[in-house]
């Protein structure tokens, strides 16, 4: 080990450490904390961020990656390493302080005023501070753009999922657009000539559903001596690998939501729960990039929890839990339910066939608002065009259309296709895993994911970050990514 | 507003604001995270400290502090902050980096294994590493004492409360035990020819025990938008002002812990929430030291929550909760059980006439400790002696004696007298708001704390630390530090 190596883990590790304590108070943030706390909140998490900035671009750490990179790596694992802090010091230092201000105050303006319009329905509200935003967001671009030697927009995608761009994902997006054409309105008419499911009658109380939703996520593999299950308004996984916190709200009318939202952080918590301990606190250590960990939700909840293997073993638990008529419960009702098709106008509410066309619709704006073709005063109506292009449908107001995402308006651009990218992974890492585990089925019916999980773990979780996106595809299920599993699964499922 | 001063105030609020994220964590520790987060935990508490420090002692805080005191404060709260940042850099700067390494390390080593010796009864298990631990203090002790001015001992006790001095408590504490040498059996004596008071009868719930200490706490001032009450082993209080945290713990056998827990933590809490506003992250913004904070927490739960008056209005609301005979909650019933004088061996269990007696043994011996006159190997014979010259009982072992508190095992040396310098300050403070406050007793039957606490806010709370320990009494009584409201107050009630 060299000694500019060793100085950089250590000031890595320092940084990660107060990351780790930023994302303690982020979960409190949403969990636990009186509405009075709120602001010194926001300090907190801005000092904090600030300090952790201050570490990260730091001339000393410059200095220390110079003197690391004219030494051979000793292993496969530092040599990432150091790439990948030399890639982080890169795009923290590529951005003037003041843009980076600028930013956070525009974002946090922005975000505010969309909450408001979004109630309203009303575009024009938020109209403004959303093209400060946007503009902050291609000034931004640009200035990572020649660092990175990515596009404007690829860029941008770099800071979620690093190791795709867009020339990657037009190809794959497209091809989807036109399996869906033909696949939709088949699965509908296949849906419609079966019976209506018959919906379980509640009410399910909270706690009830909190008490299944921990077993199902224990059996599915979280061990809660490292891990909390809490409530907040919006689901999310959050903490640190040893300490893990995930959330989910409960709707006593319908515990699809709960349970379904906890088995998908519950994906998300295993990723990071086994996560190469011996690289903690390293940049190599770390998840793979968002479409990575979303790929890991979705094996969870999508791939394996809404599997007939799974339903069959969940159904007859349900009805012990909350009571009602069996057939309510029976594995084909559940699936009747649960892989349900429907054009809708909501992302998040949407099927697994349909979702990514919600993705498709938002690549396509939101990389032409970087690129500056498309203005922020058309985005409502290139959006319900958009929108009916891929799924014959238009919105009926601004709050089920443009409105309904906070990513933009809180300045997230180049995320959305990490959604997709990861259900086509979590397809193709199930079909590897399938050829790998003998039985998989068999343990699924028993609400067993120990043997899916303990695959993941050495493919995938474990590798941390040590291979790019495809290249931990490749690894894992011998090609890079191949969103023919993904049709094959739907294909499946559905027709 | 000179420049030096600017950069000053920028400086601790940053410094103050990376402790509320480590106070926030603190509190997690101990409520709501799962044991296999502890190692992290450590990890991120020990960077933020580490940051903070850091921060405190840089270059760049001792030349703003000499610019800034070359200018005549704007105002006696600039000029009594200034005076202590200066004090907190002194403080900071005048132990060497490897003393603080090499404390933080024996303290915690020793923590552990007093722990086992506790449990075990065995003095001798630990004293090798106590005795490490007090050499350490008494370094730390020798490095502080030139710089502040104080001796060894003294400049101890400094870093708990400010201004008070060992010539200012021996005295106080010296005529402490001739009071109770008189009135010790005295009281016992009328205790004794009163009925033996009925215990009510459980088990009490603690969900049910959870609600009332909640409904007591807000009666008590408590404004839940900038608190949360959780449970935990051992009862305290965190948080910062806007956003403060208590806990207790509940046995439902007997609810007087939680009960009488819950209302002493909230004097805690309605100090820190009552703290000048204006100078929120600042060092004169702060409670004005432990004992000041001690007479808060007791002002509240001895003074007021278990005066006549409070008992009356509390014993129906606990019968409404508890159900059970009328008879256990009639006040006087409820004074025998929570006013009763016994000679014990804890501390933490003794009654408040008992307890300076407590606190003198342990102010004692420590003072010994650190001037080299006790050596740790006698400690148990000293403490047992000791206990039974003040209250005329021997501890039956080692765990009921020298061994029973963490503090000095944790390297707290000149914590304890704070404890007893609390509750006579309570009870000098509580003289003048009764003479102060027309009706307090009215008020107090009312369950209504509003009065009293608002003429705390005003002249305790919203002083911060503009004034010190004898400073703050002197302006809010009239005298400083005067232990014969305390021994009045003890003569009324048990005399």
């Amino acid at each position: 080990m060299t000694s500019g190596y060793a100085t950089l883990t250590d000031r890595f590790a320092r940084i990660a450490t107060v990351g780790e304590a930023s994302a303690i108070l982020g979960w409190d943030a949403a969990t636990m904390m009186p509405a009075g706390g709120g602001a010194a909140r926001g300090d907190q998490l801005a000092v904090l961020a600030g300090i952790a900035h201050a570490m990260l671009t730091a001339p000393e750490t410059g200095e220390a990656l110079a003197k690391a990179e004219a030494t051979p790596p000793e292993d496969a694992w530092q040599g990432a390493n150091l790439r990948l802090m030399r890639h982080s010091y890169t795009r923290a230092t590529a951005l003037p302080a003041d843009l980076v201000e600028a930013t956070a105050r525009a974002n946090s303006a922005c975000e505010k005023v969309w909450r408001e319009a979004r109630k309203a329905s009303d575009f024009a509200m938020v109209r403004d501070k959303l093209a400060e935003v946007v503009g902050l967001a291609r000034q931004a671009a640009q200035a990572l753009s020649p660092v990175l030697g990515l596009s404007p927009y690829d860029s941008l995608m770099d800071g979620y999922q690093r190791g795709v761009t867009a020339a990657d994902v037009e190809p794959v997006f497209d091809a989807y657009e036109a399996f869906l054409r033909d696949a939709l309105p088949r699965a509908e008419e296949i849906q419609a000539a079966k019976p209506a499911p018959i919906r379980p009658a509640g009410p399910f109380s909270a706690d009830r559903q909190e008490v299944l939703c921990r077993e199902l996520s224990k059996a599915a593999g979280l061990d809660y001596d490292h891990a909390r299950l809490d409530r907040s308004a919006h689901p999310f996984c959050g903490g640190i690998p040893s300490d893990i916190r995930i959330t989910t709200r409960y709707n006593e009318d319908d515990f699809t939501q709960a349970l379904m939202g906890v088995l998908h952080e519950t994906g998300h918590a295993l990723y990071e729960r086994h996560l190469p301990h011996d690289y903690a606190r390293q940049p190599v250590g770390e998840a793979a990039g968002m479409a990575a960990h979303e790929s890991q939700s979705l094996i969870v909840e999508m791939q394996a929890c809404r599997s007939d293997a799974y339903l069959a073993w969940l159904g007859p638990k349900l009805q012990a839990t909350f009571g009602g008529e069996a057939a309510a419960y029976a594995p084909d009702n559940l699936a009747g339910i649960w892989r349900r098709i429907e054009r809708g106008f909501i992302r998040v509410e949407a099927d697994e066939m349909t979702y990514p066309a919600h993705v498709i619709l938002r690549f396509r704006l939101e990389r032409a608002l970087i690129a500056g073709d498309l203005a922020v005063a058309d985005l409502p109506g290139a959006w319900n065009d958009g929108l009916h292009a891929l799924l014959g449908i238009t919105p009926p107001n601004d709050a089920r259309g443009c409105l309904q995402d906070i990513h933009w308006y809180d300045g997230g651009f180049g995320y959305f296709p990490s959604y997709t990218l990861g259900a086509m992974a979590a397809a193709q890492l199930m079909a590897a895993a399938r050829r790998a585990v003998p039985d998989l089925d068999g343990e699924l019916a028993r609400g067993n994911l120990g043997a899916l999980q303990s695959w993941l773990a050495t493919h995938v979780h474990g590798q941390g970050s040590r291979l790019g996106f495809n290249d931990l595809l490749a690894a894992a299920t011998g090609k890079k990514l191949d969103p023919s599993d993904f049709t094959a699964h739907l294909t499946s499922r559905y027709l």
